[in-house]
C-alpha cells in the first residue's frame, strides 16, 4: 500500500503503489517474454533479470510495454504515424493520469548505482518503481511519496548483465528480498532502450519544471510526444540521438493551477532552445565537453516544444519549436 | 438484454446492452477512481456519484474513460499527436462499431433534467447509456433501440452534486433501484470534461445528418477526430473551446449506404461552414444572443470537415475545412 | 507448441504459436460478433465461418481485429488520423514484435485454394495464422518456422460462402479437426476487408524484400501505416485502392542487420516507384493488361515510402515518397 504525504489539494494522494501496478504489467511481460523477444533470467540470489536487448534483438513493441512499467502504471505510451517530423513519422505519445508521481517517482533514472572499482566497476542508473520503495533520492522527500509493495522492478539502461551483489544491494535497499526484485536491462543501443528513453519526454519536462523551481504540486495533467529515432551501435551516437529526439523533436503540453505569471515563465524557460548548448547534435555536445557528462548545461534536458496550459487561467502559453533540420542532421549521421 | 426494433438490413440489430457494456467499464473505472484521480460517493438513497473534476482534479486519462463509458462500449477513444491543427496538435480520435447506437441512443446529451425552481432549481442534461433505459426522449422512437439492464450510467456536464431526489427520479424513469445508478459529473471546465465533451465530435455529425433528414439506417460506420481545447475555469469560455474544437477543428467520415445523390447532399450540408453562425468563437456567438442557446443556429453544431462515403457507388464526397486561424483565436483568447 | 527451425541469432525461435494466440483472440471476436456486426455460422461439418461483410455490414473495428488475427497474435493495428495524405487523414499504423513470423509465416495471402471447376468453381488466396499448419508453400522451407495447435483461422477474401467441402480440405491439410477450423469471409468491398488487407501494408514490404533476395533473418522489427480507402462495390475498385493505398500511400521503416550495402540496396529496391507499372491506380494497371494479374510486373507490390535502419551501422537509407495525387485520383474515382 502506498502513502502519500502530500497535502495539496491540487494533486490528491493518489492511493496508488507504482511497484504494485508495475508488478502486474511485469507478469504479462514475463509471460510474453518469447514473443517480445526478451529473455527471463534467474541470478544465483533468486532476482529476475529481463534482457531486452543485451543477447537478445528485443524490439519496439517490448519497449512501449518498459516505457509503461517504468511509470509505475500510470502511464501510456503509444507509437503513431504523424508526419510533424517528416523524415521521421512515427512518434512517442505519451500519457499520464498523474504525470508526477509516474515520471518524477517512479520513471526518472535517478538512483545511482555502482558497485566494484576500476575497470571492474559497474555503474548504471536505476529508473522506475523500486525508486520509490528505496526512496535514496532527495527528489523523494520533495514528492513525498513513498511505496511500500513486496515485490520491486527497476529499469538499468546498461549492456552489461549486473553482478548479482548489486542486485541483492538493490534488494535491501527496496526493503524486499532478493526473488522479488525484477531488474529489466535496456541497452541504449537496442530497439527496446530507444523507446524506452525517448518516452521519457514529459518526464523531462517535468525534471526540468522542477529544477526551474515551478511546484510540482501545481503540475495536473501532462502529454508528450516525440520520434523515433534510429538505434545506432556506437553507444555516444545512440545516446545522443534518443537525447535529440526530445531537445529537438519533443513537444510536450502542461497542464498546470496557480497564476498565469508562473504559467508563461514556465513556458519560456522550459524549451530546449534556451539552453547555452542548444543547437547541436548532443553527441557532439557530449564529445565537445570530452565526454564529461557534467559540464553539459542540465537545461538543456527538455523538450523542443511546449504549451502550458493554465487551468486558473485558461490560458496557454507556447514556447519553442521543433528543429526537423537538426533531427536530420542528428538521425542521420554516425560515428 | 437488449431488444432492438429496426428491421432494415443495413443495420442489423447489434444485440448489444449500452448499459452492459457500460458497467462493465464502470466497474473497471471505480476500482481505478483514486488512480485517476477521480471520487466515487454515495448518495443516502445508495446512488454511486463518481465526481471527475469538482472536488477533485481528474484528467485527461480518465476523461478519455468516461467518453468510452458514455458511447456504450461501442466506441472507441484515443489521444494522439497530430499536426493537422498545428498549435494544438493532441486530438481526439473516434470510433464506433456502431455509431448511431453509439452516439445517438447512448452518447448524446438529450435527456433534460431539472429539479426544483428558482435559484435552489438544478438543472442537467443527461447523457450516456442509462437514456436507452428511460427512452424519455422523442429520438428513441426513431432508433427503435430499447435496453433493458439491471443497473444503468448516466453522465451529467455539472460542477455542482446533483439532490438525492434527482438520482432517484432518473432511477425511476429508467426502471432500476437507485443504488444501481451510477452518475458521473464532468464539469465543463475540468480536463475529464473537455475530453468527453469533444469526443461527441463523431455524434454531433450524427445528430446533424438525422436532423437534415438522412435516415440513421443508412450510416453504417464513423470516424471522428478533434483537437483537445485547454480547459477554462469561465463556462461560457469552456464551453465555447469544446464547442469550436469541433466546429472549427473537427473531422469526420462517415460510410453511408444509400444513391450518391444522398451522400453528396448530406456532405454539402453536413460541415459547421453552412451555418449562419459560423465563422466567430462559439462563446462570441453565445455572448452576441444574449446567452440565449435557442437562439443560436442548431445547424451550427457539426464538424468542420467532413467526407461522406457512399458504400454503394465507392464516390466519396468532402466538404467543409478545418479553420487553424478560429481555433488559435479561440483556444488563446479567455474572458 | 511451435517449433521453429530457424538457427540465426537475430532472430531466435520465438516459442509463439500464431495459431494458439489467434485462437484467443478469436474467441473474443466470437462473443463480440453481433456487436461488431459480423455472424458466426457453423457448416454441416462444424467449420466455423465468421461473415465479415457478406450477409452483414460489418465494420472497420472488426477490420482491426481481424488484420490482428490475421498476424498471429505478433502483430497491432491502429487506426488514427494524421494529415501526411491530407484528404484521407485516416491511417492504418501496423507495428510486429516478430515481423516475419507475423507477417509471412502468417498474414501473407499465400495460399492458393480452389474447389470444383468451371463456372461452379471456388477459388480464393488463404491468409493467416492456419497457413503455418498446412505449410503448403515453398515459402516455409525458408522461414523454418512450424506451428502446432488443434484449431486453426484462416481468412478468406472472398465475397461468396466456401463449401463445406473445401473447409474439410483445409482442415484436412491443418492436420485439425473441421470444427476447430474458422473461416473469416472479408470481401475487398467490405469495410471490413478494407481495413485487413491495407493492414498489410508491412506484409508487403517483407514480401518484397524477400523477392529482392534480402535474408529475411536480417530482418529484427518494423513499422507500416497506409491511408484507409473508401471501400467500393466493384470489386476491380475495390481491389485497386487497396493496392492504390499501399502502393502510393504507404510508409514503412524496417530495422534490419547487416551492412549498410545491404540495407541501402534494398531501401533503393523496396518502394513502388521502382516498378514499371507504377503510376496509375492500380485498376488501370489491371484492366489495362486485361485482368490478367500474372502480367503486373510483381515488383509493383511494395510501398511508396520506406526507411530501412541498418542496427549494425546506425544508418538509415531513404526511398520513395508518398503520391498523394495519385491517391486522390484513386479514391475518387470509380468504375
Amino acid at each position: 500500500m502506498p502513502i502519500s504525504r502530500r497535502q495539496d489539494t491540487t494533486q490528491e494522494a493518489s492511493g496508488h503503489s507504482v511497484n504494485a501496478a508495475a508488478n502486474r504489467l511485469l507478469k504479462r511481460l514475463k509471460a510474453e517474454a518469447s514473443r517480445l523477444r526478451f529473455t527471463n533470467r534467474r541470478l544465483a540470489n533468486g532476482c529476475t533479470v529481463i534482457d531486452a536487448g543485451i543477447d537478445t534483438p528485443g524490439g519496439l513493441s517490448g519497449g512501449l510495454r518498459i516505457a509503461e512499467i517504468c511509470m509505475g502504471g500510470l502511464g501510456e505510451v503509444s507509437l503513431e504515424c504523424d508526419h510533424s517530423t517528416p523524415t521521421w513519422p512515427w512518434r512517442l505519445n505519451v500519457r499520464s493520469c498523474d504525470p508526477v508521481i509516474a515520471c518524477l517517482a517512479s520513471q526518472y533514472a535517478g538512483w545511482s548505482l555502482s558497485l566494484g572499482e576500476g575497470r571492474e566497476a559497474y555503474h548504471a542508473m536505476g529508473s522506475g518503481p523500486a525508486r520509490a520503495l528505496a526512496r535514496k533520492e532527495v527528489l523523494f522527500s520533495e514528492l513525498g511519496y513513498v511505496d511500500q509493495s513486496q515485490a520491486g522492478c527497476l529499469v538499468l539502461e546498461v549492456d552489461r548483465f549486473p553482478p548479482p551483489e548489486l542486485a541483492a544491494k538493490i534488494a535491501a535497499d527496496c526493503g524486499i528480498d532478493s526473488d522479488a526484485l525484477t531488474l529489466i536491462l535496456t541497452p541504449t543501443r537496442s530497439l527496446a532502450g530507444v523507446v524506452q528513453v525517448v518516452a521519457r519526454v514529459l518526464e523531462v519536462a517535468l525534471h526540468k519544471a522542477h529544477s526551474l523551481g515551478f511546484p510540482l504540486t501545481q503540475i495536473v495533467d501532462g502529454l508528450g510526444s516525440a520520434p523515433l529515432p534510429p538505434p545506432a551501435p556506437d553507444f555516444i551516437t545512440a545516446m545522443g540521438r534518443t537525447n535529440d529526439a526530445i531537445l529537438y523533436g519533443g513537444q510536450v503540453q502542461l497542464f498546470v493551477s496557480g497564476s498565469d505569471a508562473e504559467a508563461a515563465d514556465l513556458a519560456r524557460a522550459l524549451p530546449s532552445s534556451g539552453s547555452r548548448d542548444y543547437g547541436k547534435p548532443f553527441s557532439d555536445i557530449f564529445t565537445d565537453y570530452h565526454c564529461d557528462f557534467f559540464q553539459i548545461d542540465p537545461l538543456l534536458f527538455s523538450p523542443a516544444a511546449v504549451t502550458v496550459s493554465c487551468l486558473d487561467s485558461g490560458r496557454s502559453f507556447h514556447a519553442g519549436a521543433l528543429n526537423s533540420a537538426l533531427l536530420e542532421q542528428a538521425f542521420g549521421a554516425t560515428r
